[in-house]
């Protein structure tokens, strides 16, 4: 099959759908891949690196136009759009419900679309979102650490305190990927650490992973309130990516990061892995990896219909809309998973 | 005695001499305290925290024209000058070597001058430098991660990295205060962490206390250059005050941190403490106090006289210069430690 | 029911199939537990000991032609074969499927032969194949060490490196039990260590288990080949007791356990536990015992009947086949789990 | 040289001067060892046990009438002293400052008299109370957590808490010895644990033993204000021996070790030591064990020649009073330790 | 809906069946709360706490006379069960098997009863006894290390030792929850802890949790009394709510907690987590909120039939038995859970 | 200066005085540097590597003619002996003292001969056999724990036992660096592990450095005996180049290096780094680099005169024997330290 992966052209975006080393894994089983030139470099890889994994260097019309399976990062971009074609795959994040337009595009392109955010786990679990969510975690503090700084618009407060200077204090609210990793680095830069979660199941995981350090706290109106009146940090780790779980935060971005709102700094980048595209790209594609070779191999029908996670992720199907939460957004009937062929 | 602590009006400076707690500690021993109005908010202190640990809040004159000893954190800069007295006390960071000019300055208004920098122990530690050093070494690492931030310039890196992605890896230059409290910050944000010095013994007390966390390499030429080609991050922990010890370094200040050359981002903040100037004044007068009660309770003369490393401090008596390195910059003759009184 | 334990006759192989407080288990239930002299020796056991836990002594053929249930390590060698008894349940280590010629000297005597290694619980996991995968692994790293030394053709490093001198590079594939007690006893002895995996939930694991210590790294062949590449001591850790996934490796022995092949030394021992017969004898008694009290309870037909996990590792049933893999290596048609009576 | 070891007749005292251990080092250089019977039971020692050591089992006549060196771990008592031989060496806690009576009736028996509290070594520690202390910093935490519970006065906190329960908060005061091993106790207990001091070094040190687990805060008025408020349990390790460094404390026995006062749980055992006499009767003579061994070897006179650690430990020389405190208790001149022969 | 929480009245019962957070979350949702006066004062909880969360205090009977949904924490006592009104919803432990009377009684006023300790999962776990069993863990170990003490008739030992006197050993039979917390705790006092399960897969995630920190022991009889013989402290963390799994255990209460047998000292509370109320309280209604909050929201029909776990839980439905081991009890045939409505 | 680094020729020595970052060094000082060809080769240096530092390399008569300071791992052998030149300064391990005809014959050749293990600092640790001490202490246990494989003559047991199996038990003599090496290795090899010294405050010191995970016991007779009856691994750390503080110990090669005595597998042997020539060569140069350094700088005569340490190094002056012990074993008067010019 022949792969395609193109530059990513949406503001700030630097990371890119396959490493080098995933670009090696499809040639080792005999797949042609393109990648555009200039691709990787805001991931820091050079495109004589992608030639030596066996891949082909050339431009966007060139990648498109041969793909049979184009892997991306982000949705399609208007200008994107025209280059899709008729029975193409296309395997990325979507996130298509917030827009009909961009749905009826791909349907009218006739494209197969598979969306990273809905690949689903027999257990519910979300596994090409996971490593976003791990990235998301640790930058937050980090970020946090940084802007707590006076010059920024901070307490001016070091999280670690030293020795003699009590540690700043960290609440995280919920105790998922993001928040157990918020918890993570917060502890690993010396904070005093509170972790809130309804789920007490959650809360002994997180007294023995962090070996009693973290302060686990059942969630509940009263609690978070006593927690955040003596917060330095606040992370809110629960439905981070649509925008949070805190009233008063609003999107920013990598550039614009932060605002101030009733005397407190506010951080609401959304999206956070932006900012560390390497280490996101090499995340994302440890995860997508797997998922992909399974479509080159197999064909997107004989993948789908082999792998109930893949169908799943199955948000377009020959421009007919299969995931039902898009469909509604559209106003159409899904298509049966049992029609995709 | 009556202790005067006025605001500081060097750019960026946020910090105070004297917190709350010290002020309470002074005027429990019967001292009167004047701080100047607004002095402590840079730092999060509220002039009634001051008023509740018994001091007076007064304006700049108030301060300068009562106080027998003042405590302060810079030097004092051209407006402040004219306001000293004959034969008031000064306690605060001075670093006269290279501005003779302040050195004439102050000897001319005969001014009793105690800098931070040069207390001295008997076993040549520096008491008043060293809590600055542990919040400076600990911050280096932290905006360090933040400035590894694609969209900030840097390699696109999370230090930590996130399962199936390797971390970073962390560089730093010398295993003293600075180099030690930088490991701490940097294995707690999950990097690899490679240090290095020229004393063995150093490196072994740094295998003790991080257990074997910590790549310990002895320092040379050979293998500073080897770590240094694999670092996405590099401390330069020795001579910290001085500029650091890269050649490629120059200072910059807190609003605009950094530059690139040679494809490298340069971090060179002189002052980096006044980042976090609540936990830096927490730190600094954690140091401090104990010597200023001392000045308050028995008079500099005697004060100096029965402590050998307050004596160190003296970088002026009654006008006359006292501290050797001092003395030399303007030509002079050093008051031997003996004509103290 | 009698019980017999016969000692173990297989070249270098000292373990024995029971401990003296396993005897004690059985005789506490009122069976009857013939050992055979000397037996437990290999393994630091004192025919004493075994008395003492309630059980008798006796000679090769005392154990054989007495007892209903024999418990070994190892499969019958040509010598025992011809000991077993019609309608006899054995119940040892088998790996038949490359033994066809067992496996018909087996039928021949109308065995019920139970496989410790086919024992399956309905997750799939096989519980008596998990301890000696445990033992495998630690002691993989520790004679990784041993070898390493230049007197025994090693690169001469030791993998703790000392202060000043930086550690060791373990590279571990795969991880599951042999690649995390592998990754366990390697941090434990000091080395940068690297755990490469495809399923990143595992390195998830490893991740939080180690908490950070160990650098995880998602598998593929681009990845494999550049950890190789640095790595001081390589352990496969997949597909152990097949002769492990390295392709330069073969199958050596205790007493001669190393070869160098392309300057590398390679160490392919292929029953490692044998090394540590004690320990591997407790490990595996632990694991085994529970299901051998349950057939000496119930007999073999009640006791595979209401044990799924029992009924996965019958081999031989009354001499008919029943495993399926080990039927095709004879050409049989298996008996059917529902004809086990 | 015949040693001679009393059973202790205080009231609840139940250590022993000596263990079998160190019974078996003084008979293997020669000496004959005297113990009263049954002086070792209330520390778990069995008379046998001394016999087996080498030592002799007699009545108390018998050890006060041949020893010339009497090993002891408390003051004598009234009913000891008329016991004491002239010429005998004494080695054991006295405290006498504020026992004159005890310092006349010894000197009027010609006593040489070392006690434990004053052997002290060039850098001033005092090698013989450390162990107390170590003992008394671990128990305080270990009976603070006990008297929270609800049925014998406290708050009803566990200090762990559970997850979904915050822990409760230990404030320390001091960090010397019996603060750092309270400090090491109330983390293990998981409790959130203050550790206030006025030497920062020492915070420093404990920041790096207990790897920032610990929240360290300079001491002062305020500080100690601020931390007792929140404390569900406050340790006083300063000045311990001396009824500890609370206003409100006063001394109770292991008896009836506890009363209210303002509200608060207060508990206030002098001698904890004594709760865990078999812990401590090893740790103290772990401690005194070498100093005994050189008295018995050289006799007293060359032993305190030869080691100034153990001549600042001499109270009494035949009689006369050496140590400057206890004279001066006694209103007498105290004999120089030159003249000590 | 009206909820009501009485005061607990039976002897040494302190605890309370809803915080001033649980309250608080009831009236955010619309019901109305009615708190018994002094209720909370065992757990530390003072009447306004209450009123601030927006419950209201009342007499008890105002609590009983209007409340729909009865919170409490142990069973009617004879003085209650008069207040109990035909179709009350009674939520609360119950353990009814032993007490037929009560049974009868309680369905002779045709209450809804559903008990904590039959709340279950699908798995099998008991979600609210989970908590109590982690507060029993953690305090047997330290009882225990109380209960050591020479003066409180234990051997006087101290579980940590100091450098120089080995650690105590405590042996921990049963590694699930309550053997794990008290592993755990006993850690963290220092001791030398054996753990003992049946079951292997237990003891590898101990040895995981706690890092190797613990001697991991295959359960069987030869193996306890071996480890038995060596503990100072045996802790019987198996059937803790039955007595204990020790043959010389015998019930005792908090305020005579130990008594000594075959010269070993036995602490047989029932209820330890009546010991730390505050702690308790926190523990248990982190974990029964949710489910109360279920019942008030939709009526115990409605949430019944939601819920298979709340189902499970009810033991009386309008006065009929319904849990089988409870009829059983009675010698009635259970009401089948269809026919809760 | 000249500086020449033969290679060793001493049986199974495959260490180096130099690494090529060691030359580097020397050449960036200006000093010239003559490798003997193949030098490097025991320790894994190419002679390109030292070229590539600025090296030059040379053959044996090369390095020994032309060299003014001759730096070697061993004492010179027979064959070397011929080759040292009048006035030329040789640094390398002595151990001159039962030598006596190798010191005449140096002697006679009037070298300046300043040995690695009699340079002392003030404080009398000796900082060129720490390192040593530090790779035997942790190869120690790693090559104790291999030959506790039952097919190397040993018990046939795993130190980390596997999870229900319990640990090994290391039993260390002495807690200098040898022993606290070994400690940190027993540990990391999952070994319970006692540690027992005379002096109480290593003990204190270990306690803290390990974090209570190792048994610390006061060392005397009995408790040795006591905790040598239980050991599975016993490692002798007190005075380990004597050949060990074991009455049955004798020495013993790399090649041949265990006997069994009395039951008892005894490794004895005497050079343990040169089992890995390339850490050890590392870790020496490490620490002798900067004295060589400024032997090379100043030229032996002002190097000595200024360096309390290194002339506490000189063994011999210009032919005369300077080091009292070795003096002694040759009858000589020493020539007093301030002869040396």
């Amino acid at each position: 099959m022949i792969v395609g992966v193109p530059k990513e052209i949406k503001v700030a975006e630097q990371r890119i759908a396959l490493t080098p080393a995933g670009a090696r894994a499809f040639s080792d089983e005999g797949h042609r891949v393109l990648v555009e030139a200039g691709g990787g470099a805001g991931s820091g890889f050079r495109d004589e690196e992608y030639v030596a994994a066996g891949a082909e260097i050339t431009d966007v019309a060139g990648v498109w136009d041969k793909a049979e399976l184009v892997l991306k990062v982000k949705e399609p971009l208007a200008e994107e759009v025209p280059r899709i074609r008729e029975g193409q795959t296309l395997f990325t994040y979507l996130h298509l419900a917030p827009m009909p337009d961009l749905v009826r595009a791909l349907g009218a392109r006739g494209v197969i679309a598979i969306a990273y955010e809905t690949v689903e786990r027999a257990d519910g679990s979300l596994p090409l979102l996971t490593p976003m969510s791990e990235v998301a975690g640790r930058l937050a503090v980090q970020e946090g650490a940084h802007y707590l700084g006076g010059a920024y618009g901070g307490r001016g407060i070091l999280l670690s305190g030293v020795p003699g200077v009590p540690h700043g204090n960290v609440v995280i609210l919920g105790a998922g990927t993001v928040g157990l990793n918020a918890t993570k680095a917060a502890l690993g830069l010396g904070a005093d650490v509170s972790l809130l979660d309804v789920n007490l199941d959650r809360l002994r995981h997180a007294d023995d992973v962090f070996d009693g350090r973290v302060v686990t706290i059942a969630s509940n109106a009263f609690n978070i309130e006593q927690a955040v009146r003596r917060a330095d940090l606040l992370v809110g780790g629960v439905l981070v990516d649509l925008g949070g779980c805190v009233e008063t935060i609003r999107p920013t971005t990598l550039l614009e990061p932060v605002y101030t709102l009733h005397s407190v700094l506010h951080y609401g980048v959304t999206n956070m892995p932006a900012l560390v595209p390497r280490t996101s790209t090499y995340a994302l594609t440890n995860a997508t990896l797997p998922y992909a070779l399974e479509l080159a191999r197999k064909g997107p029908a004989r993948a789908v219909r082999e792998s109930a996670e893949l169908a799943r992720g199955v948000n377009l199907w020959r421009g007919r809309v299969v995931y039902p939460a898009v469909a509604a957004a559209v106003g159409e009937k899904p298509l049966p998973l049992d029609d995709l062929r």
